[in-house]
């Protein structure tokens, strides 16, 4: 079992009914909402805007996706998204977003979310962004 | 069974799985997809798009919708739907949207939407959007 | 401004970015998946799912929406949906439920939702489930 | 330039605006949902239904998926799908999806969709789905 307080993030939620499918799970492409949602959450909780961003000519896209599917969620299930962070080379930035049923914590979704920062759509270093985000430099 | 000729506009969809609930039929709110995106097609097949309005200082917004459901469309079904325009009042646009299932013109959704146009934010006369839409002025 | 006291029912949301469009306001579709989710919390509040109803042979479907769109929800906004319930004939119940921006209660949606019980695809009076929502018979 | 000849399948989409965010590009999770739908027009191809694989006890999950977004698309942007498919041990099919814009066929997408075939919740080798697919055994 995680313990949160490895994780940079946690934000909760609930399954709500017309997020699931016929077969009454949560259809793949909502869990890409969920963590999208906790990461700009987790950027504001840190005082990070996308439109404040993009006043600094800052873009940040996301490039790539692994995402393993380990359990469905069902119509009302709680579940939270965690968050962590990291570099990877100069450029990259990847979210490792882990989601958990609540209360009992079974592992739902395992995510890297590889983003980078671009400048007038040149990928760029992503600088003092970093270490807002809470990572060393 | 519609004339197809007495409506202005028809445009042909397929129900997506995702589309779909747990009930097996499509969510309510999708229909209001479809009825967009058949609108914005109108739009365009005359010519109107809403960047080139937005350019004039025109913004075209949704300000009632009334949607009668009459029958489920279900994974896979296929569907049309079709449009006419009136004028009501100085102000406002509706659009009268109704959707069938094919080949068996079932009806499925009655709509009317009303639309406003807005310079900065007030309501004004559509003025020559009226005539651009195939509307008597 | 709105007395919380004379809704039978209210919760809470925030807007998520996912749920905004190229205009950056809500669109309008996204609405109605608020208004079915409020609807489904105030029906568990009150001891009743759809699958327990289902059960029963009981399906409640919604046969017309009606809302006015009054003013836009932008990213990140909270709003909360109130929501009343009356009767309408023998047949139809209808939730006329309101959604106000928070902390300012300005006014963004008003609906009327009506929705019909059906066994096995013929509309029923409602029955016990009347008194069950908090309705006098 | 993919030669269209080289996939198994394809299928030609248009953008609709409600699949736009804020940034006026594809929300990321739609790209899952235009991929699935893809699939599943494929399977019909070959004559197989999610409902006919339940119905002899077997369930197809997506277990995995890697995408690499390269490029966004924009409102009306037209592309298509292309699919194609590989065994991976006894128990994993690959479905290879590629996204391109048309008619320029710039690559927008590039996916790796696992799936896993199951009874009663359990994997299963995939039997002769493989060669209903087109696979050899």
């Amino acid at each position: 079992m995680p313990a949160e307080k490895s994780y940079l993030f946690s934000i909760e939620f609930a399954v709500r009914d017309y997020e699931c499918d016929i077969q009454g799970i949560v259809n793949n492409a909502n869990y890409l909402h969920y963590l999208e949602h906790a990461r700009h959450e987790f950027l504001i909780s840190r005082g990070i805007s996308f439109s404040g961003l993009h006043a600094e000519g800052l873009d940040v896209i996301i490039t790539r996706i692994e995402i393993d599917y380990k359990y469905p969620l069902r119509s009302r299930d709680l579940f939270v998204v965690r968050l962590n962070l990291r570099r990877e080379g100069n450029i990259r930035v990847v979210f490792d977003q882990h989601i958990f049923r609540l209360p009992d914590e079974k592992p739902i979704v395992k995510a890297s979310v590889v983003a980078v920062a671009t400048k007038n759509g040149k990928p760029v270093a992503p600088g003092n962004l970093i270490s807002r985000l809470g990572l060393n430099d």
